[in-house]
């Protein structure tokens, strides 16, 4: 790579002019090592978080709470050699935004009430301060930040958020979602409108506030069939990705539709991002015949050959940097790094994948 | 197609000189309409079923009892104009003749004990004559069966019944089966190869008591990584092939890899199975560019759509003629018929098909 690359991607980062390795990737640079960072790097795993949620009480708590969120964004950075650092928030700050209300149940998950499989999103009131407190945040990690760390906001797609405003938590092959757009498709679609739009309007603000990059989560594009994966997974990224990129056209968009198998290609070539996920389960071998050859990809170790480690994780970690040799990519995990993980195990991927160039 | 075609398949099938539409697919023809069957079609959504279940008590008694699975098998084929039946029956009875015990607790599903999580495969003593009351059940639906019928026996593929038998239950995906697999594999590899020797047996008697082709039910093929799909689905699905063909060379195989996405192809080609079952979330168009042309194929209507009904279920089920009608077909669902299906959406839905030439 020249130093004139290097310049221009700094010159285009905007804030910095010390060159970010992840954001060179995001905008179709290759780079040997490959940049890392892992999905949930901020969480449960760490002893400093578990420390710090006995102290802050429930998640909601510490989300809201710029101080503890961003001293939890930061935690990993200060452990490994990371190239991202991920804002601790959750998906469900928009529908909590939109109107419901957002509770976490110990051992359960999030409830969100009233579900809108029986209510009208008619009858929500907005409470768009609920954002607010999110975009502090990220102005406070920015402003602790190593410059050559490359920020990441991110927001649910509206088809994951949406699974949870109908079900009004978390739903087994999310059946409640998928029967409301086939029965009621036009409140389905009105559901999704509301969630695009504050979605823009969310990312929008965290670029403002600082963040250099965002991702758009879709953790349940799996399980739709064909036709709705068109309408309510690839056509409201699409308008996404068009309305935000009006706002903030250098800013990278990564699309992460876990479960999207076959249907990748057409999610990669018809929503635009600029960056494309891979889960844990998609062959890296076939991902890179399948996606356009310099379509930057982030992936995709699985977590649980994270936490088996020894020759496991190194086969593992072989095979993702072997296929993906030749085009953009950033190497992360299929899916969030899990609570049991040893903090060994992630140095030692650390070591595998930087010492791999 | 000509009748000198016709011929060969019905004296292929050996048992009769009647012509059988799926298994005339099954063995790579196309016909039009194309046949179907939909997977549970014995099942909860039938009210004659609800019915036998009140007398006859719980889902295993059932299953162990021939007259009551005989008549459960056939209770679809009286209503419905389906081309095959299915064997009435459930692939953890494979698990219970390896010798764990087997139950189902209400509103929760089965158990298998002890998990083999913590015990080892060696402590269980095997009850084969548990296999008996099915191959009988066998017997008893083939003399009752339109000669037109084509009898399809299924069993659980090793990865998935394995799941089952380390977990004890059924797992959030299938965690406990896949740590295994990665932290002791010599142990898992046990298993497996457990699963896969009674399955042949399991499945050559059902062909000695009269079914036409089989079916291998993988429903948690999608959680694997790629290098464990590899092992644990591929490798061991194209070991029974071998086998079971060595013994059955007549009988075509379905492989039914549930959530392999972008690894069907993969699946299709090295396993050597005669026929690939399609979840739903597969979009057809793209499944029939990626798979061979003379490979027959079933699938793929989303079982929500067939719940919703009307223009809806009709374009799902358009879209899906139209996708195959240059390879051989078999008409089916992507996943099992759910209880809260409309019989009259289901005889909508065999009007669809049939009239569809």
């Amino acid at each position: 790579m020249t130093s004139s690359l290097t310049d221009r991607v700094a010159l285009e980062a905007g804030t910095t002019t010390v060159d970010q390795p992840l954001l060179a990737v995001l905008k179709g640079e290759r780079r040997d090592p490959p940049p890392m960072w892992l999905m949930r790097q901020a969480g449960r795993y760490l002893p400093e978080y578990r420390a710090l949620r006995a102290i802050k009480g429930g998640f909601l708590d510490m989300a809201y709470d710029p101080a503890a969120a961003s001293e939890i964004t930061l935690q990993p950075l200060k452990r490994f050699a990371f190239d991202g650092a991920i804002l601790f928030s959750d998906i469900l700050i928009v529908p909590h935004a939109i109107g419901q209300e957002l509770t976490f149940v110990a051992g359960e998950g999030p409830r969100l009430a009233p579900p809108l499989s029986n209510a009208s999103l008619e009858g929500l009131q907005p409470v768009l301060e609920r954002l607010a407190p999110i975009w502090a945040t990220v102005a406070r990690v920015k402003a602790q930040l190593a410059p050559e760390t490359t920020f990441l906001g991110f927001a649910g797609s509206p088809w994951t958020v949406a699974t949870y405003m109908v079900a009004g938590q978390g739903s087994r092959e999310q059946a409640e979602a998928r029967s409301l757009a086939y029965q009621d498709p036009g409140k389905f679609a009105a559901i999704i409108a509301r969630i695009e739009a504050i979605t823009v309007d969310y990312l929008s603000g965290q670029v403002d506030a600082g963040v250099d990059a965002v991702q758009l989560f879709d953790s349940w594009a799996g399980s739709l069939a064909p036709a709705e994966f068109e309408r309510w997974v690839i056509a409201p990224t699409a308008r996404i990705v068009e309305a935000f990129r009006a706002r903030h056209p250098d800013t990278p968009i990564i699309g992460f539709p876990k479960g999207a198998g076959g249907k990748l290609r057409a999610y990669a070539a018809e929503t635009g991002v600029d960056a494309i996920g891979l889960d844990e389960t998609v062959d890296p071998d076939w991902a890179n015949r399948e996606l356009p050859a310099t379509l930057p990809v982030q992936g995709n170790l699985d977590p649980l050959a994270l936490i088996a480690g020894g020759e496991t994780l190194e086969r593992a970690v072989k095979r993702i940097l072997d296929a993906f040799s030749g085009r953009p990519h950033i190497f992360n995990l299929g899916h969030g790094i899990q609570q049991t993980t040893p903090i060994a195990h992630v140095e030692r991927l650390v070591d595998l994948v930087k010492g791999a160039a």
